[in-house]
């Protein structure tokens, strides 16, 4: 068995982080992809609480929940930090990728099932969410400064996902470059980096993926 | 100014986990209590984006979101760790502190404002969490093992204030000895432990403060 393993779905973007995280450290893996519509018998027996992807098991030993897992990596593999060293400068670390998870990433993925004033109400409070990291990246490169860091591997789903897929799929105009310049350039940024890029998912592919998914308002695998 | 400063109010289980942590660490610290109906401009400066308590402020610097102040806390002054040193172990403890707050504590909160059926429902979603705690819990004195962790930090919820307070101001029976055995000797264990004990509230009071509200149906302050 590969020492480190990685439990995932293709159009995942939680794993879609955790690969960006482990190819920035230089970590060799073997990955393995899940059929979340007939889970495997090894991924029920690694996350049996969740039931989900990302698990990464290394040396045997499975963690679950992305923003661990990462938390996880960063301090097994130290080369290429993806937290900062300073306490203060961790701790707000942290707090924002809470933001873009929970808040921002969430809200989004709502907006794109919504319809009609269901939508106008959702494309407001999405915006709200957006103009905030607008304004935190302010004079920034990359949420965490110069390189990559947790913050811009939380934003995985906002660069890659909404802004090159779900806004095709789902038929909505939120992120532009006009709108969110700064957020624009980051995207740019970030999508752009090698690291990234090559674990990314085929955007043709990914837009088939959601497009039916969203005009029927069901998600089925 | 003091070095450090908590702002919170006095009702709340994600200041009093702070509170017990500070008490862990022996650090001196002010407190300042905040009318939630009438925020402060201090409280809206430092936390602009939740505008919610805790938020610790180190020399001169906010940190708001009680899970991230309490890693903040562990990094800042070393002694008593409320993380394990041991990377897997850490992000065991990170996994369950956010199954605690964010499902456990959640469905617990949810289901002392439910009434008839959909009390049912929430009674049985929030068993199998607690059950789930139970297993956990199993041959350990306390989640971070034979002391005070971020789990039993995050866990202050359930063993004060759902046990001691909500049960009896919501009029639910679910926590008792004879069904979480386990669950209910770490709670003994916990709320027993003279730093916690002394960072609690006045039960009546608690009681009061929340009977008025469950049966209104209504969250005021």
């Amino acid at each position: 068995m590969a020492e480190v393993k990685l439990f995932g779905m293709w159009a995942s973007p939680f794993v879609r982080r955790i690969q960006v995280a482990l190819e920035l450290k230089g970590v060799e893996y073997e990955y393995v992809e899940e059929d979340l519509a007939n889970k495997s018998e090894v991924l029920l027996k690694y996350n049996p609480l969740h039931k989900k992807v990302p698990v990464l098991v290394h040396k045997g030993k499975p963690i679950a929940e992305s923003l661990v897992i990462l938390e996880y990596i960063d301090e097994t593999w130290k080369n290429n930090p993806i937290l900062p060293q300073d306490p203060y400068q961790r701790a707000n670390a942290r707090f924002w990728a809470k933001f873009v998870d929970e808040k921002c990433g969430a809200d989004l993925w709502q907006l794109a099932w919504t319809k009609g004033e269901e939508r106008e109400n959702a494309m407001e409070e999405a915006c709200q969410n957006l103009k905030i990291l607008e304004n935190e990246l302010k004079n920034k490169k990359f949420f965490g400064g110069e390189g990559i860091g947790l913050v811009d591997l939380t934003g995985t789903f906002i660069a890659y996902w909404w802004v090159d897929v779900i806004q095709e799929a789902a038929g909505i105009e939120l992120v532009t470059k006009e709108k969110f310049p700064v957020l624009w350039n980051w995207i740019h940024e970030f999508v752009s980096c090698p690291t990234v890029k090559k674990n990314l998912p085929n955007k043709e592919k990914m837009v088939e993926f959601l497009r039916d998914r969203f005009s029927s308002g069901s998600w089925k695998y």
